[in-house]
């Protein structure tokens, strides 16, 4: 079986990584110095000189240029070629459009770090993570099987289903929306001098606030009905606790801790029974 | 020395236990069923009868609790009085307006879990952890560096001196406010079905929300203008990236990420210097 991952960042490092653990040797394609690398570490076996070669295809690059490379390549027929984007509405709508002759699957793996590029990326990174497949009527059910089963091969314990607009609704939140937050989070003049004033709960506020603004603008422009909808969600929560402070409105502040409290004991369970 | 740990919770209890691990026996007060376990485990040496026996005094109450604590005490001439409070200028207010025959000294241990209780606590809690000492006209030199000389035993890594206002201003940013936006963050109805959807952020934004809404409530009150404050102004913050969004403007959007990013590698800067 021969596999190509398209972009060895540190997502497309670790799958080739974790894939090279599981006893498979993908080929690569990147800039020459990430590819030389790669090759010298044994992280892949070569060069991609033509996409027509592979049975599987991973892409792991940021959104227009994962859409542009399936787009533009020529793919063997029936091959499997999955994109790991974090969004998935506007990737659909291009590439569902046309006719094709590969097997497209939305793919969304649940990790990462608040490093990038393939020095950072580790054979263990998906170990006990999610990965996301996106259904949708033109989904080939073999193409789904057989990646689950290469998933979990390459170390992801849990698979979940979804349509592109339950992805990129439930993304806007758990990912996207905690990236502005953190972002946000960093600018008060506070944060200077803070070494020292802080446990773990600062640390954990702050860990993804250098977001490269380059890939993730993009992003929250290809979902930004979903984040903007998730935004304004939370800036008008946060309002009723500024409220209830600026009056000194201790009961009301204490219902709305509550609320939020609860809610979190909800989703712990939550994720306890699953 | 006689050492006595008032209020044996997450950390009261960390505090006797990183005690002993150091090679002093703590006595203890808290109620019955908790000095029981914590005498069964050999935690603490004895249960406090008469608060005028100790040299050293740990209050690891609630900022209540412990102001009355301190207040309604009687103490030996002398004696170390040490509240770990996450609040800091109300305590000066009620403690140092008072004559007194015992040193008084507010500190703010840096360590913390989401979770509470004597049950959680942990010999190794302030391992590596800054303390913060709050300094004020009325410091006894003498009985700061004895509690520095003995938090370095304890654990403790860094030391902070700073004065109450400045304390509160800090905590308000790097601790009251992140509870605050945890808390927030999962009222979201997304928020449901997450399981799956998530890497580390998420978990890193909602660790924290599970507050006790009873202990909270006070402590913002308490340092109701601080974090109002700055919940005001991370508010106005979140509320330029909406706009952002909102108009579909991408340059501005970006620009408010790219701040964010140096600003972020700053802090790191920072973190590395000290």
């Amino acid at each position: 079986m021969n596999i190509l991952v398209a972009g060895l960042g540190l997502i497309g490092g670790s799958t080739a990584k974790a894939l090279r653990r599981a006893g498979y040797t993908a080929d690569g394609f990147d800039r020459p110095q990430v590819t030389e690398a790669a090759k010298r570490e044994k992280v892949i076996g070569g060069v991609c000189e033509d996409t027509r070669k592979y049975d599987v295809v991973f892409v792991a690059l940021p959104p227009d240029a994962a859409m542009r490379f399936i787009e533009e390549s020529s793919f063997r027929d029936g091959a499997v070629v999955a994109d790991f984007c974090g969004i998935k509405g506007e990737i659909e709508r291009r590439i569902l459009s046309k006719e094709r002759n590969f097997r497209y699957v939305g793919c969304h793996p649940m990790a990462g770090k608040e490093v990038s590029g393939f020095e950072n990326s580790t054979e263990t990174l998906f170990d006990g993570a999610s990965m996301i497949i996106v259904r949708n009527g033109q989904t080939d059910a073999g193409a789904v099987e057989f990646l689950k089963d290469l998933y979990a091969r390459m170390g992801f314990s849990m698979i979940r289903e979804c349509t592109a607009e339950e992805h990129d609704g439930k993304i806007a939140y758990t990912s996207q929306l905690a990236h502005i937050v953190s972002n946000a989070y960093v600018k008060s003049p506070q944060a200077n001098g803070f070494y020292g004033f802080t446990g773990g709960s600062f640390q954990d506020m702050t860990r993804i606030a250098g977001v490269d603004e380059k890939i993730w603008t993009r992003l929250y422009m290809l979902n930004r009905e979903a984040i903007t909808r998730e935004l304004a969600f939370l800036v008008s929560q946060l309002q009723q606790y500024l409220g209830a402070l600026e009056s000194g409105d201790e009961a009301a502040l204490c219902a709305l801790l509550r609320e939020g409290r609860l809610r979190k004991e909800e989703l712990d369970k939550e994720r306890k029974i699953i």
